[in-house]
């Protein structure tokens, strides 16, 4: 009994329409449909995507996940009234996400303003058995009398991302009285999507359809007796056609086959398939806590729902969206934030998926090849924005320049690199915790060598030493800087990781080991100072400080922006999120618990965590220094990035990396779970908040469980795993108990073992 | 003293959003802007159009007026709460069109669900003193108490023809505190446009702005004082830049300074200006009616405002679209309803407006002969469509098949063909009005001869004599037919004529008087019975009929079409509109007073009247038959097309041609005026509904007014003029009054001068 929770949403509100929109996306990895209400909204922003299809709607425009035409929409009618929660009486109100299955559900009761009074229930799901599958069911039950009804839904091609239209409508079709489809192509011809749906009444109604203005609509009129229901069972299949041997004609055939073969089953067996997969995925890999704050599993769960519905299982040459299937923020693009918060997760709980997001960015060498030459380097320069092609998809501009009133540029495609070397990071990580020899000889060695080389010819010699000018580090508040700590020291990282790896897996090139060693002998590290605080960069020390706890308090919404020019931040020391906080995170063996700690001390009043990937890592490394209190407050602050009050945090998506710092907190914070060295530690200690907390995570290829109690954790192994505890090296196997207390009081590092119990 | 009507919006309500948005536009004939309300209703359309721009969207799309930036839209927050008239209580409301200088204002008291009470008044116009010029006015009262206000309003680019978006972002800018400016280019290059916006806030607020997703917001926030009023006045600066000698940037320049000369007036100066020149074109122009009926009035001057709004008198590269300014109804694409419909009203009150009406045919005359010659005839063939290339613009496919599930093909552009002879026919009447030889000189005689032309290699000859096969007459219910009865009858005046005018004006070309003399000997004139009924054409009698009263009843909703397939429709002798009575209509000096009222007893009862051109013709062609109550009937139901109780009869915008219609039948139909043999006729004949009707009009360059009661008519006219009036020819000069009595008691035919009164 896995007793998973739901993710409700209070009340409806047009101020939160979208935030719930995005939070509560029925996705399987595929697909991403947004929990748009049925009826119409004018602020809601319906959204139906498919992972990796992007397009470029124009000039000046780059690639985009393409807003699909909409199915989720169903226009109701009660005695001519439109149904809108706008207007009449909202009597009673239900609506949650179920994340045990990905089941959206809503049960209301409405008065018209004429009085009528109809109960509706909707449910939805998009299936993880089949991941086409976007199943619906719409019930309208008249509560006091007799009403007229009158449904409106179909296949909507007037979609488009904020005005961007990408598809050309190739055709419309219905089939009988009850099946609808349309096919559309991208406007560049590249893809073509088919979306068929089944809309079944289950009364007696008048039906007709419609097709005009890009909408292809069943409208069916009928009267219902009081306390009778009527359920509208819509089934759609939604799939895409590129480079098929198929013609049109033929896929489109076999989509009604697909879809006809689908909607037979009907709403209840179809969902059972798709909770059955949905069960498999919960069972290995979540994440249980026994806290005093029960939000703490729900944003657990939450974690584990959308780590699971983001994840393009299907394709490797999809990877993971910084807004997941669940909006257009950041136009579905791929940052770092894939390979630094989201590959640990899959690393370290089903890492054959772990393997299929390196090879997206394997896949998308040539591309980045081609981005390092076009400035002057070698090597691989990965963008810093990327979609299918692997291209360059950073957008040009930004917002508006309060002073000039000209939109500024955005210059993270031009110099924020350090992606390169975390994408090596990666990569490392990938061999450690799985060994995968085969993935090793050619992709791992294609990457680290083409990282490598990148970071060598990036560095400008001055004065005998090298260094990397013009680079921006994760701290986007600070542009254009010399030697940012962060990108020397991962650039460092990736060179010497090339060195170490590439001749045990295949071959160095010509003269690469000389010019490594060069460059590992002479690229400038900053250097700590007595306390250990490493200068963010060559200038950073110098810039004036101003009391940010205004900005603070509204982490994540940017407001400094409304006061200073983005020129005028960069010349303070104001941090957006802290470099070399992360730093310590990202390479916990280089750092000791001393200089983090004084880095922490430094960095954190400078900081306004506006990037959502920044209280978390300072959770974590708080967690590790042992700072638990403070460790857990930034967690659960990060949590708050998308389930907290805020109305608008997750408008255009939820943030994908924020969802993998909840899982990454628990795990690499509390859990103390870190890779050293090339090996597995593990140092658990809970906040006071929680009791236990339990683990399950997979190390060379052996499922390896953690159950952590303020005392003590229980490993279970099914096979030998040799890994630290507390700094103590052991092999578990079997159901082992290690106490707290017997590490830390005996002199000696010696594990006690207690035995299976 | 004009007196003009106005329009009202009765209530709010969702239903009826886009009829009156479409009824109320605030147009100039250069820019339409749909009668919108500032907040935002999900069934609500935003439409802002200039006249002449046109862009095809992508493949299987055609030309469409292009449905721009939003600069209407403003989100107002009181308390927090977003402005909407579906919650809360709307406690007072009025809205209305001012036809005489085309404000449209609102004022309304709306209590917030949370019980704040506020006025909000709002106005706009688009300038008929200067056309790029939109002004608006935004006012909100705090009436009971302090409340907090946000405004968020600017330019919004996501804007798009249902889903089909045109344009791609060249930039946007601010400047200062109260300018936004964006420009746009259409995805094909060939045209970019520049808006320009002043936002001025009367009173203190907080103000910042936004770029992103295509909108450019300027959003301002304020607490307003119990009692106080806040203006927000925004001026608008619309402009195309095709073709310019400037750059983009000092276009943008120029606009950025136009825009500020005008928003340094201030709104009541503008719109002083803009009201000038309205009076003008009320004073020349205006019918006035006395009826029973006071809407009859109203049809009349919502005609006129219509009229005016809706015609580019600016550019005579661009004609009147079927939806005029008002939506996007047929794609603003331009049909022979202009020159059947349209035409006559600028011939008979503004000449130089026709002029430049034949002009824009003339100007596409390159189009029209290639159509022809991609279908094997010679000449002109005009697209039955047109938007400004000439090209053929109808689209592929209209509504669902019922029976198939397929789309239907439209087939007007392939056989409807009597556009050409309505071109042609109004040509000829274009010369009997003015007399201006310089036209007829150059583009008459090629617009007369390329279209006879056309009709003379369209012919077929059978057994000796010539048909033309395969055509669509004006009843699209009935295609693909031999011999239509008026498109026979207009081919073969459009050929006599040329064979008469081209030789007076031009040369005829060899051969040319040779085939058109044989076409006009050898074309087959279906022949009528001994009533004098004409068949609609050579299959058209054999048909069956069924009961229409059903669908008469729901005249221009195509009812019939969701018990019938067109296939179906089309073997049945039901028509949409009747070809021969509109013959009868054409060419008024072919048919008896005996043959019309055959003709209509004859079709009557078999038309649905689901096209808009259809009661009026049925109204006029009764009222010239004397039958004046069945005119009158038919006349109010035309005007019933847009302004009757329908809540969804204007969707997409009024219908162009029966705005017309409503001025022909009151002209063309009780004032009794025709163009017969070239020569004025006017036939008076008042319903009873109507004591008086006067009428002023222009006739080669001289101003006619006339005067009509039931007893008798007052011409008046500042030169000599002569006519026919009642059958008599007469010359009327200065003011006269002729007596009814006289005319119709007198056994000889002469006039009764009463001398100036």
């Amino acid at each position: 009994m896995l007793n998973i929770t739901t993710l409700n949403d209070p009340a409806f509100s047009p101020h939160t329409l979208n935030k719930y929109a995005s939070l509560m996306t029925c996705a399987n990895g595929y697909m991403g449909v947004r929990a748009t209400h049925e009826e119409d909204y004018t602020q809601q922003v319906r959204g139906l995507y498919l992972a990796g299809l992007y397009h470029c709607a124009g000039r000046g425009e780059t690639n985009e996940l393409i807003n699909l035409p909409d199915v989720v929409g169903i226009q109701l009618e009660v005695n001519g009234a439109p149904f809108t929660l706008l207007s009449g009486e909202t009597e009673s109100w239900q609506r949650e996400l179920d994340f045990s299955d990905g089941e959206l559900r809503r049960e209301l009761i409405w008065r018209s303003a004429s009085g009528a009074r109809v109960r509706i229930t909707s449910r939805r799901f998009s299936s993880m058995a089949q991941l086409p599958l976007l199943a619906m069911q719409f019930t309208v039950t008249a509560l006091d009398e007799d009403v007229s009804l009158a449904f409106s839904t179909g296949i909507d091609g007037t979609q488009t991302n904020s005005g961007r239209q990408h598809l050309d409508e190739l055709s419309l079709r219905v089939f009988g009285q009850q099946v609808l489809q349309g096919a559309w192509a991208t406007q560049s011809g590249d893809a073509e999507v088919v979306i068929t749906s089944s809309i079944q009444v289950s009364q007696q109604a008048e039906i007709c359809f419609t097709a005009k203005n890009r909408r292809l609509m069943q409208n069916s009129t009928l009267q219902l007796k009081a306390g009778d229901s009527v359920t509208l069972e819509k089934i759609n299949w939604i799939v895409q056609r590129s480079r098929e041997i198929l013609s049109l004609e033929s896929f489109s055939r076999r989509c009604l086959n697909d879809l006809q073969t689908s909607a037979a089953m009907g709403y209840d067996a179809l969902r059972n398939a798709s909770r059955a997969e949905w069960h498999k995925g919960w069972q290995a890999r979540r994440v249980v806590v026994e806290s005093i704050n029960q939000a703490d599993q729900v944003a657990l769960d939450f974690a584990h729902y959308h780590l699971a519905a983001m994840t393009p299982r299907h394709d490797e040459r999809t990877s993971i969206a910084a807004k997941g299937l669940t909006g257009e923020g950041y136009k579905g693009h791929v940052f770092w934030d894939t390979e630094v918060f989201l590959l640990p997760y899959h690393l370290l709980t089903a890492p054959s998926t772990a393997r299929s997001l390196l090879r997206y960015r394997y896949l998308n060498l040539p591309g980045a090849r081609a981005k390092a030459r076009r400035n002057g380097w070698h090597g691989a320069l990965f963008p810093w924005e990327s979609a299918r092609s692997g291209e360059e998809e950073t957008p040009e501009f930004a917002a508006i320049n309060i002073r000039t009133g000209l939109r500024q540029k955005i210059a993270s495609a031009q110099a924020e690199h350090h992606l390169v070397a975390d994408i090596a990071w990666a990569v490392v990580n990938y061999w450690h915790a799985t060994h995968d020899e085969a993935f090793m000889r050619s992709e791992g060695v294609s990457l680290l060598t083409e990282t490598a080389t990148f970071w060598i010819s990036r560095a400008v010699e001055v004065n005998g030493r090298l260094e990397l000018h013009d680079v921006i580090g994760p701290d986007e508040y600070t542009e254009h800087v010399n030697n940012n700590a962060f990108t020397n020291y991962m650039a460092w990282h990736n060179v010497a990781q090339a060195l170490y790896f590439v001749p045990q897996f295949g071959e160095l090139q010509p003269g690469f080991a000389a010019r490594a060693d060069d460059f590992l002998q002479r690229l400038w590290l900053p250097e700590p100072d007595a306390q250990g605080v490493l200068a963010q960069d060559d200038t950073f020390m110098g810039k004036p400080t101003i009391d940010l706890a205004k900005y603070k308090a509204k982490a994540g919404k940017q407001t400094i922006l409304l006061d200073y020019s983005r020129a005028e931040v960069n010349e303070m020391q104001i941090l957006k999120q802290a470099d070399v906080v992360m730093l310590n995170y990202m390479l916990p063996e280089r750092f000791s618990t001393a200089a983090c700690l004084a880095n922490l001390a430094y960095y954190e009043p400078r900081t306004i965590h506006d990037s959502s990937l920044s209280k978390a890592i300072h959770g974590i490394v708080s967690a590790r220094c042992g700072q638990l209190a403070d460790g857990y407050r930034q967690w659960r602050d990060g949590t708050l990035i998308d389930l907290g009050d805020e109305p608008h945090s997750s408008d255009d998506g939820i943030h994908a990396a924020a969802t993998g710092a909840i899982w990454l907190g628990a795990v690499e914070g509390f859990a103390g779970l870190s890779i050293c060295n090339g090996e597995l530690h593990l140092a658990p200690a809970l906040p006071v908040e929680w009791q236990r907390l339990c683990v399950p995570i997979c190390w060379h290829g052996v499922s390896l469980t953690l159950d952590i109690t303020p005392e003590a954790v229980t490993l279970h192994s099914a096979a030998d795993v040799r890994l630290w505890l507390w700094g103590t090296e052991i092999v578990v196997q079997g159901q082992q108990r290690y106490s707290r207390a017997d590490f830390f009081n005996a002199e000696i590092g010696t594990a006690t073992r207690e035995g299976a119990e």
